[in-house]
C-alpha cells in the first residue's frame, strides 16, 4: 500500500515513532562490582543502617561531653583513659564519669561517650591520665548510627546509570548483586553497490564502509550491543532477507543505505514490508539528514539512516540513541554538553534543524564553538569536530558571539 | 632515613611528583574497528586521497557546466544523454558538448563533466534527451578529489583519543590497524582492620570494602585496566609483601589505607621503603584527601590514599587519573564539565583547595549546583552528587549565584 509522506520536524517525527512503539526493558542478575555504567532496573533499599555503630572521624579520646565543659589550654579537664577501642573491634570499653577511651578514625565509639575529643587537643600526663584543653560538645566528632544511610531509605531507582561512587554506595550495604537492564541488540546493515569492506583496495568509484563501525561504536557509547551485519548486496530479495534476519535477532535495526534516490526507494519499500505497522517517518527537516526513515517492525524499531556518514551519526544521536536508552529504561545519558560561545554568524532556512560542526577554543578564559569548515558529508568534518551546535527549527541563524550549547562528540 | 613532609598545595606536589616521574607508553597494534576510546600512539598520513575520484553529491546529469549557461525554467537548455554512471562503477561515459550523463548521489562523474544539475532541475523530453530549468557553475554539487583529505595529510596524532567519526576517519583510508596504548596496570591493595569484605557479614566496629571497589571503576573510566589485590592484613610484613608484589607487577600502584593515625605511619613507611626515591609528598591541602601519599618506587608511581571513600575518590580524581592518562600518552580526559550558578555561598579556607560535592538543578532554563549536605566522608554524599565544585586555594570561599565550573563524576 503506498502512503504519501512528507517531511516533518524532528519533534513531531518522534511523537509519531513512539505512538507506535513502546519499549520493554529486558533484565539480567549481575555482581555490583562488574556494574559500572550498566542502567539499573530495580529499586534497591536499605536493610541496614550506614554507619551502624557510632564512628569517631577524628583520631583522640571517645569522652561524656559533660565531663570536658570548661576546658580551656589554661585550666585543662583531666580524665582517665579507661582503655583503647582496636579497629574494626567493638567499642566495649565501659567508661565511668571522668573517663575516657583511646579511639582512631573510623573506629567504633564506646556506648557510654557521646563526643571524640581530637587528639591533637589533649595531652598524656602520666600512664592512664591525660588533659583536655578544648570542651566538646555532644556529637562532636562523631558519625551518628544511619547519618549515612537509614534502615529502609530508598538508596537507588530503576533508569540510574550505576557510577564508580554508586557501586560503593551498594557494596557499602553488603548488596552485591543488582539486576540490570540488558544492552538492546542493535543490528547494523549497510547497503550500496559503491561500498566495499574496509580492507579491500577500493576501484574508481568505490568508497569504503564507514557506517558499519561509526554505528556500531554510537551503539556501544549509547548502551547498545552493536551486531553487525556487513555490506548487503544491493539486490532487493537479499536486502529483505538480511532485514528480515536483523529484525528477529536483534531488539533494534539500523539499515544504512545506498545513498541514491533508487537505494533509498528500495529501503523504504524494504523496510516497509518487514512487520506491522511500518514506515511511520519518511523524511525529517534536519540537515544533514533530511531522507531518514523511522519504521516500526512487529515490535522492532528499524531506522533507515542516510548513506552520508554525517549524516548517518547526526541522525544517530538523534533518533536512535534515544531508543537505545529507552530499551535500557532510561531517558538520560550521561552529560556531554557545554556551554560556548558561537565564533561565527551561523545561518540556517526556518522549518530546519541543522547541526553545525564546531571544534572549541579558549579564548581570554571563555570557551567558544568555532564552525568546522568543510561540506556536510565529508567525514573529516566529523573528526575535526569536537561537537555540534544546533540551530532551532524556529531560527534563521545565530549570531557570532551569542552563548550557544555545544553538544559533545 | 627519617624526613620531614609539610603539607603541600595541589600544584606543588604535582611538581614535586612529575621531577621524578616520566611515564613511558607501552603500546599495542589492534584492528581500528576495535579501537573505541583506546589512545593512539602513532601519527598517522594519509596514502591517499579522500574521495580518489570526482563525486556528486546530488542525483541528477553530470554536464559541462558550460552547456548550461543561461538556462531558465523560461529558457531552458537542451541536452543529449549519452549514458549513467551506476553506483560503485567508473565513471567512464564518455562526453561531448550538449552532453550529460545520469549521476548518482555519491557515484564518479565522467571525466569530461565538470558540474552536476540536480534532477528537480531538469525534465525528460525524451528517450535520450533533457532540459535543464537553471544554469550550473564549474564545481556545482561535485566533491572534488582530496577535497576531505589529501595524500600525505597528517590525520590523527598520537595521544588522540578514538571517537566514532575517527574510526570512521581511519577506516575511509584503508587504515585497518593502528598502534595504541596499552592500558596501564594500576595495582589497587585496601588494608585496616575494620575493613572486611563486602560480601561478609559486619560485626560492630567492622564496615565494608569500597575502596577496592570504586577505585577500579575510576582506573576503567580513566582507561587502566585495575587490578585487585583485596585486603590486606594489617601486619607490616603482609603490607609490604603485598605492595612489593603490586609494584612488580604493575605500572603503578593505589594503596587506600586504614584510616587511623597508626595504620597511615605504616603505610608511609611501607612505601618509602618500597624503591628510590621514595615518598614525595606527605600530606596536601585538599579538603577533603590531607592525608595523601604520592611516591615513586624504582620507576613505579606508588599512591597513598586516604582510607575515607570520599577523600579516596577525590584524590584518584585529582592525582591518580593524571597519571594513568599519562601511562596512555595523553594528557586530556573527554570533557566532563559544566557551567553552572552556585545555588548558596560556600566558605573554605583559603591556602586549601576544597572539593564541594554538588547536585545539579535547573531552574528558568539556567543550571544550578546545589551544594549536596552531609558530612565529606558519607558515601551518599558522593552518590547524591552529580559532581564537584573547585574552590581554589586562594579562595575563601565562593559567593551564592556566581558561575562555577562542575566537575562531573
Amino acid at each position: 500500500m503506498a502512503e504519501l509522506f512528507t517531511v516533518l520536524a524532528p519533534p513531531a517525527a518522534r511523537a509519531r515513532f513512539l505512538e507506535h512503539f513502546v519499549p520493554t526493558v529486558k533484565t539480567e542478575r549481575i555482581a555490583t562490582a562488574d556494574a559500572l555504567d550498566r542502567v539499573l532496573s530495580e529499586t534497591l533499599t536499605s536493610r541496614q543502617d550506614l554507619p551502624n555503630f557510632r564512628r569517631s572521624t577524628v583520631d583522640g579520646y571517645a569522652v561524656l561531653a559533660a565531663d570536658t565543659y570548661g576546658a580551656t589550654p589554661g585550666l585543662p579537664a583531666f580524665l582517665h583513659v579507661a582503655g583503647e577501642v582496636p579497629m574494626g573491634a567493638a567499642g566495649d570499653v565501659e567508661l565511668g564519669v571522668g573517663e575516657a577511651a583511646l579511639v582512631h578514625t573510623g573506629g567504633m565509639i564506646p556506648a557510654d561517650a557521646d563526643a571524640v575529643v581530637m587528639v591533637e587537643n589533649t595531652q598524656r600526663v602520666d600512664e592512664s591520665g591525660i588533659e583536655l584543653f578544648q570542651a566538646a560538645a555532644a556529637g562532636e566528632n562523631v558519625i551518628q548510627i544511619g547519618e549515612d544511610i537509614r534502615q529502609g531509605d530508598q538508596v537507588l531507582t530503576p533508569g540510574r546509570q550505576l557510577r564508580p561512587q554508586d557501586i560503593g554506595g551498594l557494596l557499602a550495604l553488603g548488596i552485591t548483586e543488582v539486576t540490570v537492564a540488558v544492552p538492546p541488540r542493535v543490528a547494523i546493515l549497510s547497503t550500496g553497490d559503491e561500498v566495499v569492506p574496509p580492507h579491500a583496495p577500493i576501484a574508481p568509484g568505490q568508497v569504503r564502509d564507514i557506517n558499519s563501525y561509526t554505528l556500531a561504536a554510537l551503539t556501544r557509547r549509547a548502551g547498545g550491543e552493536p551486531m553487525r551485519y556487513g555490506i548487503i548486496p544491493d539486490r532487493r530479495e537479499a536486502l529483505e532477507a538480511a532485514a528480515a534476519q536483523a529484525r528477529d535477532e536483534c531488539d533494534l535495526v539500523v539499515l544504512s543505505a545506498g545513498s541514491s534516490v533508487s537505494y533509498r526507494d528500495m529501503s523504504v519499500d524494504v523496510i516497509g514490508g518487514l512487520g506491522s505497522p511500518g514506515v511511520l517517518v519518511h523524511g525529517v527537516s534536519v540537515r544533514p539528514g533530511k531522507p531518514t526513515i523511522l519504521a516500526v517492525a512487529d515490535g522492532v524499531p528499524v531506522f533507515g539512516l542516510p548513506g552520508n556518514p554525517v549524516s548517518a551519526m547526526v541522525i544517530f544521536d538523534l533518533f536512535v540513541t534515544p531508543v537505545i536508552r529507552g530499551l535500557l529504561g532510561t531517558s538520560t545519558l550521561p552529560q556531554q554538553q557545554v556551554q560556548a560561545r558561537l565564533a561565527r554568524n551561523v545561518s540556517s532556512a526556518a522549518g530546519r534543524e541543522d547541526y553545525v560542526q564546531v571544534r572549541l577554543e579558549t579564548r581570554d578564559g571563555e570557551v567558544w564553538a568555532v564552525p568546522v569548515f568543510g561540506k556536510s558529508n565529508l567525514i573529516y568534518t566529523l573528526v575535526h569536530a569536537e561537537g555540534a551546535v544546533k540551530v532551532p527549527l524556529d531560527s534563521n541563524g545565530i549570531r557570532e558571539g551569542a552563548w550557544v550549547t555545544v553538544l559533545l562528540h
